[in-house]
């Protein structure tokens, strides 16, 4: 954790906020501050700084704040993602927040389980503390938007051919020969498969839907190694 | 598990593979192949192919195997990884297995727990069980070397300048203004340090030895992530 993110209800006046759930453990046990010293915050949505501990209580440590640094630049990629695994799910969000994608679409394919719908990972509770595990992770405030698609075909033939307008779409795939060179100032939309890949029947609607396929080379990464590597190509570095 | 990786130890003739140990689990109950199917299959260290189960027996499966095809060429990157936390630590072994790294070096460094050392997943069998398990996910059978140096000067004054011979060397600093464009094609030598980074000491030891340090840009990301990130700009597509 290398910021903290508070939120408006933690604000008991314009720059007093005041912290009394979980984050007190970090503070206290992990950070171990004490009053006059300072730690970085960043205001949920907003802007970053830092918070002064100026008073503490059996419950809660008080703060002053002062944030007036910009988050970082998010990462111009709406992500297509094929349901993972429950286990896998709560680390690939964190690890999506971190990256600084704020567009995230889960969708249903043939080879996701059906029974990973119903994971408690899926509640709204649950999917933000990961986004926010991300975020705090990378010294980012802003949070992903989470779309949730269970239906593969009416998604992908009446909602992508929007959000595809203005960006480039890509399959990463392991199955296909074309290679490509991924241009990374341009808005894109990137797709990525579940364990074993999308269908052949999945990829023709994507690319119906203006998707290009492309192949990651001969090995057959792990989704969350893939979604790595693959926005990768988009970060400006 | 995209392959399965036999040994010289399998093989009862020049042709045929006998397997009786874990790997009969993975066969037997998620493959479910029957008598006359067949598996991808690498042979450690050599070319893959197929193996078409022959005859089965209650504790073991017999197959004929056929092993032609060179496994994908290995990225040519040398990685110094401070010794990650145990639990990580097994899960980015088994990803940078299946990225084709072949060459690890794990350092002590400043921030790196010392209590990590005692880890059992460092013993050799457990490390070869990870990289082994990356290999079969990513379809490659060369095993990577696991240089183990827990003491950071030596390693980088008198050994890190002998590996540097002829490579380039990149330290992902999360605290530095220089960025850097990665050159995919150039043997490399890639530092990446603890949760905390390297201290300003190893820094400039580091670069004393020929390394340069660079940003990956403002976000900080975790060890898991940023390896896959970074090896990205090395891989072929």
């Amino acid at each position: 954790m290398n910021i903290i993110l508070i939120n408006k209800e933690d604000f008991l006046s314009k720059n007093t906020v005041c912290i009394s759930d979980s984050r007190l453990v970090h503070i206290r046990s992990v950070l171990k501050i004490q009053k006059g010293d300072s730690i970085h915050v960043g205001i949920t949505n907003g802007s970053m700084g830092e918070a002064i501990l100026t008073g503490r209580d059996e419950n809660a440590d008080f703060f002053s704040v002062n944030c007036s640094v910009p988050p970082p630049p998010p990462v111009p990629v709406t992500l297509v993602l094929a349901l993972p695994r429950p286990k896998v799910l709560r680390r690939i969000l964190q690890a999506i927040a971190s990256l600084g994608i704020k567009h995230i679409i889960l969708v249903h394919t043939f080879r996701v389980e059906k029974s990973y719908w119903q994971t408690p990972f899926l509640s709204a509770t649950a999917l933000r503390e990961q986004l926010v595990s991300g975020l705090q992770q990378a010294k980012d405030t802003v949070l992903p938007e989470i779309q949730i698609e269970k239906r593969f075909r009416p998604f992908v033939e009446d909602r992508l051919p929007l959000i595809l307008q203005n960006k480039r779409g890509y399959i990463a795939h392991p199955y296909t020969d074309s290679s490509l060179t991924i241009c990374h100032n341009k808005a894109s939309v990137l797709a990525i498969g579940p364990e074993g890949g999308f269908i052949p029947f999945e990829i023709s609607l994507l690319e119906k839907a203006g998707m290009y396929s492309f192949s990651m080379g001969p090995r057959i990464l792990k989704v969350e190694t893939a979604l790595s590597v693959l926005v990768s190509r988009f970060l400006p570095f």
